[in-house]
């Protein structure tokens, strides 16, 4: 699992600082999680396969997160793409888009398909066998969802000296892995934890942003292995969280220890202050394991685990 | 006069080509000619002042002229503007951007006002003291105009010498000025070009982009300062211009001659080439007087004209 962030600053693009966006790639997936003005560019900056991209995940409908979207679509279609491309959002999405595609004359080749979000609850909105993906429903000035991705249980490791001790036949391997206990060759019924092995634990990626400090959020991104959560601001300027709906990272640290989640990624950064280095001191104040984000830069959540 | 180019190069932004957007600066205004994806961050990077732009003129729907337009007008939003903006450009763009302010909760604080243009017929759009802005229809694959900025006519400039030995009152030397006859302090009947020089002669800049060979132009553009033309492909790939509705460098030049315009500038390179020289060197075998447009150049129309 690994995390690029192609952008992770507030409000404006400008000559050195890139909106909202940023790469998942999980279980042979590249999930795109926002896309403000510009991601295609960075996208060729950091080598991302455009092909690869086919679902995009969109929190909400201010443009630091989305404005780059229609163009990515548009480029997709002058690539002469054919796989199809999902698209979730909020409810508007569909027709933000499909309204640019009618007026330019210009229809996608590809299956563009919309899964436009309205629910205030958590809900599933991606599964396959591998990965399932639910919404995180945030508190902002406009609907907004953060995106948790959960990799699905891993199968069971044989124990394979206690496998052959116990006389089982290769035809039940398969049904060992998964968890399931099983009868020997001498007609003996074999617990299944006697002759397996705990799997490598799943991981889990909770993107948060945009939203106000909101505990409600906690029994959904619990435990989590990562998790980004905004940090628009400073102390200094925790008064103006309550008028825009943003956070400090000091709140977002506390998110993250009352989530008992393993690692804190800040970002979207307010480009009123000059440095990181503020939102990483106040919020390790508040928990242990953050890392600041950073246009450009990749997290590997295999390596973070040994922080 | 000045012409600044943001971006020249078609279709898709890339990470060293900008699509379409240039700013010229003409009688105390800063006219933004298309917007494409990430003409905000260039007009950054050009040192160009938000505030000085008023009026923004789009050619047509297609992504690389004006998806940048949502994030200029809410960048401006953002940074608390209170100057009116005028955006004129195909029926549509007024759907397409106040929908996505909607949908953002985002209302502008500014005066954003529309002129959407519908006719198929060179218009007059604009016009104060000192400038007129006409369309210039083009024929691509859906509604498109370039647009005809015109200096007025400057004023004449007084013959001091000429003017005191006439024995001519001070009150009359504006209607001097602006061309008229008249009576000296002795009842005398004084010839203005007797008293006078011609002025300045006036500028006008010919925007052409997107379009395919079309003749029809010629009268509108006809004797332009400069004419801006796009020159997508080179001879080699003149059998996709039918296609396309676009042109070659050749193209531009034979308009460029039949026009009498002074000076073309070329741009809206195809990125399949390599290098720019191929788009001059055609060009120039048909037209004496050719510039190449490339990203972040400026043009001084004062210089130009001695070339």
């Amino acid at each position: 699992m690994k995390l690029t962030i192609l952008g992770c600053h507030s409000a404006t693009p400008r000559t050195n600082t890139n909106p909202t966006s940023q790469v998942l790639e999980i279980k042979n997936h590249m999930f795109l999680i926002d896309c403000g003005e510009g991601t295609q560019v960075e996208l060729r900056r950091n080598k991302i396969k455009f092909n690869r991209i086919k679902h995009i995940f969109i929190s909400h409908l201010h443009g630091d997160h989305y404005f780059g979207l229609i163009g990515l679509v548009s480029t997709f279609r002058l690539l002469t793409r054919e796989t199809e491309l999902h698209i979730y959002g909020p409810k508007g999405i569909k027709e933000i888009i499909t309204l640019q595609l009618k007026l330019s004359d210009s229809w996608t080749n590809f299956p563009l398909i919309f899964h436009e979000l309205t629910s205030k609850e958590s809900e599933l909105i991606f599964e396959d066998d591998k990965v399932k993906v639910y919404t995180i429903p945030l508190k902002h000035r406009i609907y907004t969802n953060g995106f948790l991705f959960r990799e699905k249980e891993n199968e069971r490791k044989l124990d394979i000296g206690a496998v052959l001790n116990a006389n089982i036949d290769r035809a039940y391997y398969q049904k060992l892995k998964q968890g399931a206990d099983v009868v020997n060759e001498d007609g003996v019924l074999i617990d299944n934890i006697s002759v397996t092995k705990d799997p490598i634990p799943p991981k889990s990626y909770a993107y948060c942003s945009d939203t106000a400090y909101n505990e409600d959020i906690i029994p959904i991104i619990n435990n989590a292995s990562v998790l980004y959560h905004e940090s628009t601001f400073l102390d200094k300027n925790e008064n103006l969280c309550e008028r825009t709906k943003h956070s400090t990272a000091r709140q977002a640290a506390i998110i993250a220890k009352k989530a008992n989640v393993e690692t804190l990624i800040l970002g979207h950064y307010s480009t009123r202050y000059n440095g990181y280095e503020g939102f990483l001191l106040e919020a390790s104040e508040e928990f242990d394991n953050v890392l600041l984000a950073k246009d450009g830069k990749s997290f590997d959540f295999s390596s973070l685990s040994l922080v």
